[in-house]
């Protein structure tokens, strides 16, 4: 029996693309790899509904992160972070390690950003250069509207870079990049991409290209323009992770083959099926407005009496389900639940079924539903 | 007929490594990655001859490299780099990227670094806080005398960071890191590891870790700190290329199973064979001193009369041989061919077969030998 993976990232894949990371080297700097690369970024800018600059950079998501920071601002310039967890958090300590002066607008776990709020605190804040937000926060399970967020963020600055983590997010929910004016938004192929991890993907709009000839944080490993200069002759500026190129080709025809209509249509249906099962086993979402639970994954409170460890161990080596914990002050208090990807309706309810024959052997009662949060 | 990728990384893997890749994925924060990283350190200490940490990084070589600079050095400090080549060239324009203030110690192309001059540019130099060396320069195909000139530093200055870029080098020839008291020594998995690109591996000494503590370039991706932390838990701080770890774990294997001097004779070997071989074709190589030719890649003249790209175009379109060309100032003037990793004399008899067909069709005629040298 395989292995029910139920964390965020890395996510399965479909078999024909894990047979694509078993193929033989090829040489990156010759031209099957240039058709493949142009491939990938025709087919990345579709689905990025861009047609901005898509570049890939051989790194986790965090290097993604580091590189629209490193990228885009100097030391000493100012930005605002608009943070709802973890990753947020993690955006602004990244630019604050490369002397960015960041100012933090922080919403409570389990809450969305108020774009209202995040527009005061522009107007307050004066000569900020950038505005730095998390679409989809991995760590609550809570996604922003972005939409709405980009556009009073406009309404104030239209000149101001807009900085995205869209990592667990794009090519799963909607983002269309270019109509809501975004200028650095990045992706990991092992998200929805349902790609092993190893590449990150980054969109660099005409206004942040403008900022990168001003920006004057160091920078040679991530640098944007070395990357653009080497796509345009087909090749990435240092030996990409060649399986991973292979694995995102065969998936990006799949997913263009589905569409993106039905790609977010199933993820939306999919987070609804979680969330009701979630609920109809007596616990409650960390998203305090269910309008803004996340369609990639789902974050649940521990209920009182169990051990957050003790659950997802027990799902582990009793249920075959691997499940992701809390991070930071979440840990041990929230247990998450992955349905990006390549995901069937039929995994998530054996999800769910494991939960609620593991849930009272761990100590749950339903009477201590929710008593925890 | 397969390909014969003779380039010097990505190198062909092995069927079991290559099949490895298509392995599904897993929780990297789970107890089956850890056992595997564990297993992946352990081993890359012992094929690294070293008792120091090593930490493994998801990206490129020169993501490694990178990493050696921001890691253990402040801007402002002062560093001296031994360059014979385009990669001892690319480490000095990292560190100066973040500040370093580099003394370069230039050797002419296809020369190996003389030691007695490295200790004389050090003597003279002064207040060195790092040097950096190339153990083995891809773009020429020459391996330095890295035991002595480690040897000749330490006769001068003791206490001194020794980074060395090992990329092309370490687990293919000998390089006993403890015993020639290296500070931070990093390769890439696409070498002779046999492993797809998407890794690096980095050994970090006692000396390393107190530079690392007063170091003050900014890090974030490539901190080694937070590498080591994760590490001890049996994670990496950033969701690592988990395909290529899977990969590399059986590649150790096979390698550990080989041992250590007959992975160093097979590479000395195949190189002396390469050497004679081209040789025996009427070409010359770039390596002035057959002594420092690399047994991990040739670097060859362009005869005169013949297009450099003409003659891989040819190799590559009728002879199914990928061979690399020159870099740098070296552009078209040399070819190269790779012999480490996953690599039979078959292999590379079939390579010089090709040559011998395919050089008289681009132009050469064996009077001209030698002629462009």
């Amino acid at each position: 029996m395989s292995v029910n993976l139920r964390i965020p990232g890395p996510t399965p894949c479909p078999d024909d693309v894990l047979q694509a990371m078993s193929r033989q080297m090829i040489n990156h700097r010759g031209p099957e790899f240039a058709d493949m690369l142009n491939r990938i970024t025709a087919s990345l800018q579709k689905l990025f509904q861009t047609k901005s600059d898509v570049l890939t950079l051989t790194s986790a998501g965090t290097g993604a992160i580091e590189s629209a920071v490193v990228n885009t601002l100097s030391a000493g310039d100012r930005a605002l972070c608009v943070s709802i967890g973890v990753f947020g958090d993690r955006f602004a300590d990244i630019a604050r390690t490369y002397g960015v002066e960041v100012d933090k607008v922080d919403f409570e776990l389990g809450t969305a950003a108020d774009p209202q709020a995040v527009a005061d605190a522009l107007k307050k804040g004066g000569s900020y250069k950038a505005v730095m937000v998390t679409h989809n926060e991995t760590s609550t399970g809570v996604t922003n509207d972005l939409g709405a967020i980009a556009k009073a963020i406009r309404s104030v600055r239209p000149d101001i870079l807009i900085l995205v983590d869209a990592i667990s997010s794009l090519g799963s929910v909607p983002l269309p990049i270019d109509e809501w004016d975004l200028d650095v938004v990045f992706t990991g192929s092992q998200k929805g991409w349902m790609v092993p991890p190893g590449m990150s993907m980054v969109s660099v709009s005409k206004r942040a290209w403008d900022a990168i000839e001003q920006a004057r944080i160091p920078r040679y490993y991530f640098d944007y323009k070395k990357a653009r200069s080497f796509l345009e002759k087909g090749q990435t500026p240092w030996t990409p992770a060649v399986s991973v190129y292979f694995a995102m080709d065969v998936a990006l025809q799949k997913l263009e083959a589905e569409g993106l209509a039905s790609i977010h249509e199933r993820h939306a249906r999919l987070g609804q099926f979680t969330r009701d099962g979630v609920k109809a086993l007596g616990l409650k979402l960390l998203a305090k407005d269910e309008r803004y639970a996340s369609n990639t994954v789902t974050a649940v409170w521990v209920p009182e009496g169990v051990e957050g460890s003790a659950l997802t161990k027990m799902m582990r080596t009793e249920y075959n389900t691997v499940l992701a914990g809390g991070q930071g002050t979440l840990t041990g208090k929230i247990f998450r639940i992955g349905h990006l990807g390549l995901v069937s309706q039929a995994d998530l309810q054996a999800c769910l079924d494991a939960l609620k024959l593991a849930l009272p052997r761990v100590g749950f009662s339903p009477s201590g539903v929710g008593a925890t949060a």
